[in-house]
């Protein structure tokens, strides 16, 4: 019996409502984002009025077995859908747009703006869950007034194309929101970070700037993209068998240049997985991705061709099971099977919890006599987040009034907020504040004035939030010990047993007697119920759950989860 | 509901028993450790005749839920018990000795032969299991025959004190197990791995070279331990608070090095943790750690002094979450509560698998004010495996004519056999033999010849092997959806309910009223078994089944496990 490392995850804190709002202030809250990685999403209030900057969903991790997606929790705003002017979408991430499609459920008309790509991701998105929201296209170095929000969008550099960081002017100030960002020197596609948008902005005065943590922490600056082409061109040029490469189903640049090199060595190129597919068809429609004629080929015909004239682009890169390199690694790939000889490059990150999973994908490879290329033993991969250094330019550049460091766990919050302050930003005026608490900008001060509940929300199959707390608590009972069932018949009004008790374990033991001996004991506190009177079958159960309970911890040493049921008959 | 990402492991390969051995050949088979990282146990067989290196036990992870430790499978030595001389044990860590309990079980009087610090680790832990095993004390430098089996043992470098490697002399040739091992040529007790004897013995001649491939991906070479003592006493020279080391407690020259630095900086130092305590206290006994006097306080001094006069030294580095710092970093330690401004030092690697569980300790503490320093933002920790330059090393002093990796992962195994071959061993004579595939050396060849069963055995509580394959994937079941219960009592003779069918789910759903609709549902199947004459409980039961089945997987798109229980009556 071992204990589960998650069964006492940090509480947030308690719920403490803020003051009405001053006029002329605004409020900043985030449902989701701030003291976790994904499902980000910020609301600002301004004169009753609510902006939405981003609706993305998180990953589970093995605290929330069996749940698909996590979602911002709308409880702050549900009452107040009315009131809410636009949502922004900075791009097409899923921890950016996963979770509109439940919003829209509750706001279908609901004005959402973002970039021509962003807004094609969450359409196709949307179609899938039949829903055709109302669309605003805008572009960088564009203003637009949404009600009381004056907002400007500015170009931003990330691992995903068309990605904006927008300003938010109201009378309460100038806010300053990246999304997420870095400040990649040689883009591919010439689209810098608009820094110098950022020193206008800076100089006109941003009251508070909320900025990406996801790299605080670590030092010095991203290498550009554009380095890994010549990795890869290394790699390919010296194979004469297959290729695979594995990466992120949105990094359109990363497999621009993938195409790129596979093209100058006569290679065609398959695209393997739905989602990479989609996806690299919506950006070459949008003129994001450059596609050669005759360049790419299907499955079967890729399947067909010569080991040494194709590449194949995959999802996967995460250890996920169900991917085709996850089955391709297990032997089960229908079309295309590992042999020695095969290269396979993960051109990717590896997102902290899935480190096992990739792990043992790159084991089956290897052991079917794959040469695998991965972030650890050359650079197929630079992250979409601005490292320390690009940071430090940032905060420079803007010279904020007041920081709130967003998209982050409390170390990179942390870490953040250090930069910040080391620039020269006054240390009381860095707020960080996780999901939920509320943080106003009055007189060109932002404290923290109180917290609104921000609990976990998840989606488990068809549903929304009926698996909660409790339910996951009792998975991870059931994940670590299984179960142990005691069933029996009684009368009653005299509270005899009328059946043999049965007793059966899941999860319990392979041994099939491993139960056996609580039979009798079971049958013991039986006669000892009936003899003391006890008809109430609920008391009867308890009764059996504790003699049970007790005599597995004593034989066995492990805490499965004990399940009397008594029928009255 | 998300599929498991561990429902398909790898499944080893089928078994296939090897012809005879051949006479004057030695036979080698691991019964664990390789193409894993853990629980290595390695058998070698001359004449008849078995000698045993080292018997360790495994951490579970995610696909292996509730389990405590995994061991070596006995099963191919489990009826040659007494053909066993003896065991050896390379050095003290917990994948080495942790399941030589369990083997000694089966054969209590087990001559074992290890260094001074193994065997007392091994005996503090054999006293917990009341044992009293036979303990022969090596040194580096000694020869011992044990039967047919001339044994050398040879000073190694690694992360606990007093690690040996061991030469293995037959007629059928000479084979050198490196154990765990690296070359750090400054080592903080001066013993350096016996680089010189490895040469002797390669120019006696090597035929089997077992090689620890822990690091073999990894270029370079690992930096000195001696130089983590100055990077910890820049960070404590400069705290005037509280601080906190957390390292692995084996690790006596880590552990020393933070003795040094507390006594520079005239703070006394408190061991949190009771595997920190022993060991240390087991260290200091032999001499192998320098306490100076005075320096210890038990925790409760510890907790009252300045808070500028203390280090704490705890276990906790990999995020257990019942450890002293996991306790921390809650909030929940009862005399070490965690302020703003402490200092807390993770001296440590982060094992794959534990990033998850590392990083929310990180972040706890992050979040109550300290100052978390880890090897991800200083040199507070190196590797006690050696890089692939000094597995260079390695090869070209001994020159092996055979080759084969032990201790690692499929991928490190390969990268180890590539270092092997690039140093001029014939790429025929590198063995990559994972766990069960059985290796005979005859006439100076190391060639596979078949393969023995090698399975998981579970230790779960108290019972060992009980818990398997089948109880293991019940359990991921339970984990991912939970379970729904259907229990009915029915006429024996008619086959008619005479109960009203109760529905209750456990991990399935928070809300009360999710199983309600399928309770007419399994009236209505009732009513249908009843009229068709069925009698049998388990056909009714297997109807029921399938109808809840059908349900919850339409209403919910989910896949609980479904348990039908129809009593007689």
């Amino acid at each position: 019996m071992t204990l589960n490392p998650h069964l006492a995850p940090q509480a947030p804190g308690p719920a403490n409502p803020p003051p009405a709002l001053p006029p002329g202030g605004l409020r900043v809250v985030a449902l989701g984002g701030i003291g976790e990685i994904g499902r980000n999403m910020t609301v600002f209030e301004y004169d009753g009025r609510l902006l939405v900057v981003d609706c993305g969903v998180l990953f589970p991790e093995d605290a929330q077995p069996g749940v698909d997606l996590i979602l911002p929790d709308f409880r702050a705003i549900e009452d107040r859908l009315d009131d809410i002017e636009a949502l922004v979408l900075t791009h097409g991430h899923e921890d950016h747009i996963g979770a509109v499609p439940f919003l829209l459920r509750m706001r279908p008309d609901l004005p959402v703006y973002g970039s021509r790509f962003t807004l094609a991701l969450l359409a196709a998105k949307c179609r899938e869950h039949r829903q055709r929201p109302a669309l605003h296209e805008v572009r960088e170095g564009e203003r637009r007034d949404v009600g009381a929000f004056g907002l400007e969008f500015f170009a931003v550099n990330h691992s995903i194309p068309d990605a904006l960081a927008v300003a938010i002017r109201t009378p309460a100030g100038v806010v300053l929101h990246t999304g997420d960002i870095k400040l990649d020197q040689l883009p591919l596609d010439g689209r810098l970070t608009d820094l110098a948008g950022f020193y206008r902005l800076g100089a006109e005065g941003v009251d508070l700037f909320l900025v990406d943590s996801t790299n605080a922490e670590v030092p010095g600056f991203v290498m550009p993209e554009r380095d890994i082409g010549p990795v890869l061109d290394d790699v390919i040029r010296r194979v004469d068998q297959r290729v695979i490469v594995a990466c992120f189903a949105s990094h359109v640049h990363r497999v621009q240049q993938v195409l790129d090199v596979a093209a100058e060595h006569g290679r065609r190129v398959a695209f393997v997985g739905r989602s990479m597919a989609r996806n690299m068809g919506i950006a070459a429609e949008l003129g994001l991705l450059r596609m050669p004629e005759g360049l790419l080929v299907d499955l079967d015909e890729a399947a067909a061709l010569p080991e040494s004239k194709v590449v194949f682009v995959s999802t996967g890169s995460q250890g996920e099971p169900l991917s085709a390199l996850s089955r391709m690694a297990r032997g089960e790939h229908r079309q295309i099977s590992i042999r020695a000889g095969d290269t396979v490059i993960l051109a990717s990150s590896m997102i902290p919890g899935n480190e096992t999973a990739v792990f043992g994908v790159v084991n089956g490879l290897v052991r079917l006599g794959a040469h695998v290329v991965h972030q650890g033993n050359a650079k197929v991969h630079v992250s979409g987040h601005a490292s320390a250094g690009e940071l430090l330019y940032l905060y420079n550049a803007v010279r904020p009034s007041n920081v709130m460091p967003v998209h982050g766990e409390w170390k990179h919050l942390r870490a953040n907020a250090e930069l910040a302050v080391r620039t020269g930003v006054d240390p009381e005026s860095v707020v960080i504040a996780e999901d939920g608490v509320v943080v106003d900008l009055v007189d060109g001060k932002a404290r923290v004035s109180g917290r609104v509940g921000v609990g976990h929300v998840y989606v488990d199959g068809l549903s929304v939030g009926d698996v909660g707390e409790s339910t996951l608590s009792d998975r991870l009972v059931l994940g670590e010990g299984g179960f142990i069932a005691i069933t029996v018949a009684v009368d009653s009004t005299t509270g005899r047993a009328v059946s043999r008790p049965t007793v059966s374990g899941r999860g319990f033991s392979d041994d099939p007697k491993a139960l056996d001996a609580a039979v009798a004991l079971v049958e013991m506190e039986l006669s000892r119920t009936e003899v003391e009177g006890i008809t109430d079958t609920h008391r009867i159960a308890q009764a059996i759950r504790r003699v049970v309970g007790r005599w597995v911890a004593e034989t066995y040493r492990r805490r499965p989860m004990i399940v009397p049921t008594v029928i009255p008959v």
